[in-house]
């Protein structure tokens, strides 16, 4: 990568929020000149695609504050400061959809934005879905609708654009993968 | 949405850069209690899902300082103020890559971090590509190495975690189900 890398001159820090923080670095580009780069940090994340026994995607109707609307959603949450990814999956699962499951796999991971952020998700696939309880236990600031859809309903939802997302999209679109593998 | 929106108390600008804006909101939760949301603004993107006429993807490989890694993506770039997509794509495409295309095909379009950022990329398929140039007029702060691969070859660079964001897997997977769906 030595002809594209760029070295960082001097970074300053702006902001360190609950969530997120956002520095700006001076970086020396390939050609020796100078640039500077706007960095969101974020912990990192997971989401994860729950399949009911009856062949349902577990989703979550959420109000999404950037851009003002409701998204529904494949259940995401951050990483907690230590914690394994795979840990944070099945706990969030539970906190937003009341479901425990009984195997958990990792499907992908992907940097959302690359060009101004860190954050990284990963996604998982859940099965063997039991509710644990009726009602999901949130964040004190979070608040979801738990809705359970066929594939077919996923799709329309896409492009009905309601699901609106890049790592929904993605889940969808790989159980439509599979489902055409298996023909 | 009644049930899940949030209500803008208050909207405090921390930062205005060249590529993102930094604000915090105070918001009025649906359970009546308050919190904050730390939102970045982001003009919007496009990604160009390049398909030469012997059935290779045209990718670009780029630094990304918020990872400080090299990643292989396909070719991206910011909507300048005003400009439709479909106009972003092919200048960017012609750009990055140096390919003009005869064909250009919206594909979808979504959200990469709901969760605090407004960014949405659209993301176009290119076809009919012929070399306008050999080497790509890149922005003066931008530096890529141009490289063509298999289908075969993209979903290696996955597995091995050089692709490593949310819309070049997407675009990736995209192509898998359409050859599934040729089957």
């Amino acid at each position: 990568m030595s002809n594209l890398a760029e070295k960082t001159l001097k970074s300053e820090p702006i902001f360190s929020g609950r969530v997120i923080s956002l520095q700006v670095d001076e970086v020396e580009l390939p050609n020796g000149k100078t640039s500077t780069r706007e960095i969101v940090k974020h912990p990192g994340a997971v989401a994860i695609l729950p399949i009911t026994d009856d062949n349902k995607i577990v989703m979550v109707e959420q109000y999404r504050k950037p851009m003002d609307r409701v998204l529904i959603e494949i259940p995401a949450g951050k990483l907690e400061k230590g914690e394994e990814p795979a840990h944070t999956a099945v706990r969030e699962l539970e906190e937003e959809t009341g479901y425990e499951c009984e195997s958990l796999e990792w499907l992908i991971s992907f940097y959302t934005s690359p060009g101004f952020a860190d954050e990284i998700v990963h996604v998982y696939i859940a099965k063997g879905l039991s509710k644990k309880k009726d009602a999901a236990s949130l964040d004190e600031d979070e608040f979801v609708n738990v809705i359970e859809v066929t594939l077919e309903e996923a799709l329309e939802l896409v492009k009905e654009q309601k699901v609106y997302d890049a790592k929904t999209a993605y889940a969808i679109q790989y159980l439509q993968l599979q489902e055409a593998l298996k023909k």
